[in-house]
């Protein structure tokens, strides 16, 4: 997508074969700024220290990491490298699952009985596969979705008004995002379209990445506190509601960014269509009902303390928000239950938020 | 209520009879300071740059502004001079109801054809009488609305969780509250509760305000972010919601602020009470429908900057959270409609949110 005038993805490589480059997320929307990753060790810090984010990103970030470490690797131990890299990496994020996925898929293919050079090359093109593999996944989701757009600015010939939640966009993939990517693809067939940013507290990724990715890209778009989005749909601004999910039941019980389920049911209550856009390897088939998901309980800090850019001296700042004798809790995610969910949005087509719905996706 | 080992109310006089002291509430929860007022145009100043808020006890503050505008006059205008200080208090917040309604009851005592020394004892009792009226409202919403909070704990015997929204708290009016005074009554009776605070973007008047009242007078309470409310009540983590009202029309609709709709949608969704504690003058018996109800939309700095505290130069600090680029909205209240309402506590008693129930309060 674009940022000013130039075309970017959030990681890839150019001439130099030592180098991979990633957009550093961290002083996003206020500075932008590039990160060269030269080793592996770059890619653990890029993805500890929250450089790079978002789980397929992160996924990517791991595996264009172990290409760094075979790159790097010494001439005699260089299976041993790579071993050592791909358990490093994997431990970066303890909850993401796409780091694990990622680095498995591509250690399946080392074979320390080969040479280290033909490793190399296999490991670059597995790198950039799975990277392009992500692109065109959330391209389809965006293919997709993009019918309920068109379908909607057919009936009410207006701009359609969209409501987002946190961050599912290209900044959180390798490009096009997951909840954005239906959004992209409408603005580029010149869909008139307006999207609600929900500002996401605690992290505000909606604030900070969304309404920065939505305006380099030139799409029309506005903050909301998160309080804003109920009142909005009882005023007849929100044709639709498009979000991401971290991980989704077989019966369609949706987890993501704290919140969500506040805004289905509103959705509901209004009879605006909530769909959840997300790629179908982010559909756990174990896991029946959206109870049995463990919420993870993130830093206090994220609640007492604020962080954003401090104008005048130009840089990032944290202030605090809540007095220091009160206790916070900050628990990451909810659950929205399937019967909020007008339907799944994945790259193999939309389906109901049922369990037969999801299994058609899999042509069972 | 208690700051520190000290009893406050908001606004009182003590010995000086040209001075009526009042809580600075903009430094809050962070520094807490004292205004000292000496003129109608001190109690002006402290409305209007919102070192007062709250509804009612920006009607106190007026009520005390228009007794110095008398105490401060000169002896042959103090009739010209208090009705200016009158037309002007009432234009110090244009969207306050109470302010004109403070300023008009007052007014009508004034008469200028009586001597200044009694109209000034005659505003000085009345101010007094406001404010102390006020007390009173808040104690007996307390004194009907605890009886919820004791039912639970009857059934449970375990500590009632209790969520809230905003500031509704004695900060707002002049002791006790109007959502908290169930809750302060509750824990002087020494039932076992906890009270879940949103922190209520975008002003933060809930982790700013409703944390810090409750902190310092001992109430046991937690802050979280809007977004947390609906996950906290699928776990089975609050049994009761009381928030506060701006205005309820005659059919039990009611405006309060931002967010408070989402949090009543979660409450019926879940099987959860759904309290709104209010005195009587503030439901709009001109009113049906909420809808009715215009909903302000405030300044846009509120949502695109936060307020709060530089913990190494302790001093407040406003920092950018949101995109230059990004156009940003903010609705300041939304209307929860009385179906997912399910009750009123108010001072005359406890109500259904319906236009029968309303009329049973004023003995229709």
């Amino acid at each position: 997508m674009r940022i000013g005038e130039t075309h970017y993805r959030t990681i890839w490589m150019e001439d130099d074969p030592g180098v991979v480059k990633v957009i550093d997320q961290r002083l996003l929307p206020f500075k932008f700024a590039l990160l060269e990753l030269r080793s592996w060790k770059d890619a653990f810090e890029a993805i500890a220290q929250m450089g790079v984010r978002g789980a397929p990103l992160i996924g990517a970030c791991a595996a264009f990491g172990l290409y760094l470490a075979a790159y790097q690797s010494k001439k005699d131990k260089w299976c041993e490298e790579v071993q050592e890299a791909g358990a490093m990496l994997i431990s970066a994020r303890p909850t993401a699952v796409n780091l694990k996925y990622a680095v498995d898929l591509l250690m399946e293919k080392v074979e320390c009985a080969g040479s280290r050079e033909s490793m190399i090359k296999e490991l670059f093109h597995l790198a950039h596969r799975f990277a392009e593999d992500e692109v065109i996944r959330s391209m389809r989701i965006g293919e997709h979705g993009v019918s309920l757009i068109r379908d909607i600015y057919e009936r009410k010939q207006s701009p359609v008004n969209i409501l987002t939640h946190c961050n599912a966009g290209w900044l959180a993939c390798v490009d096009y995002g997951t909840a954005t990517a239906p959004i992209y693809l409408a603005h580029e067939q010149g869909i008139p379209l307006h999207v609600w940013v929900d500002e996401t507290r605690p992290r505000n990724q909606g604030a900070r990445l969304t309404a920065y990715e939505l305006g380099e890209h030139g799409v029309n778009h506005t903050v909301v506190v998160d309080n804003a989005g109920g009142h909005l749909m009882q005023q007849g601004k929100v044709d639709l509601v498009i979000v991401g999910s971290d991980r989704t039941t077989r019966k369609g019980d949706v987890a993501n960014k704290i919140g969500t389920y506040l805004k289905a049911l509103a959705a509901k209550d209004n009879g605006i269509p909530f769909y959840v856009a997300l790629p179908t390897t982010s559909i756990d088939l174990l896991l029946a009902k959206g109870g049995e998901i463990e919420i993870e309980n993130r830093e206090d800090n994220e609640v007492s303390h604020m962080e954003g850019w401090d104008e005048e001296k130009q840089k990032s700042a944290s202030i605090r928000i809540s007095p220091e004798g009160s206790k916070v809790v900050n628990p990451g995610f909810d659950v929205t239950p399937a019967r909020l969910v007008s339907g799944l949005i994945t790259e193999k087509g939309i389906c109901d938020a049922t369990e037969e719905g999801i299994e058609s996706l899999f042509g069972k």
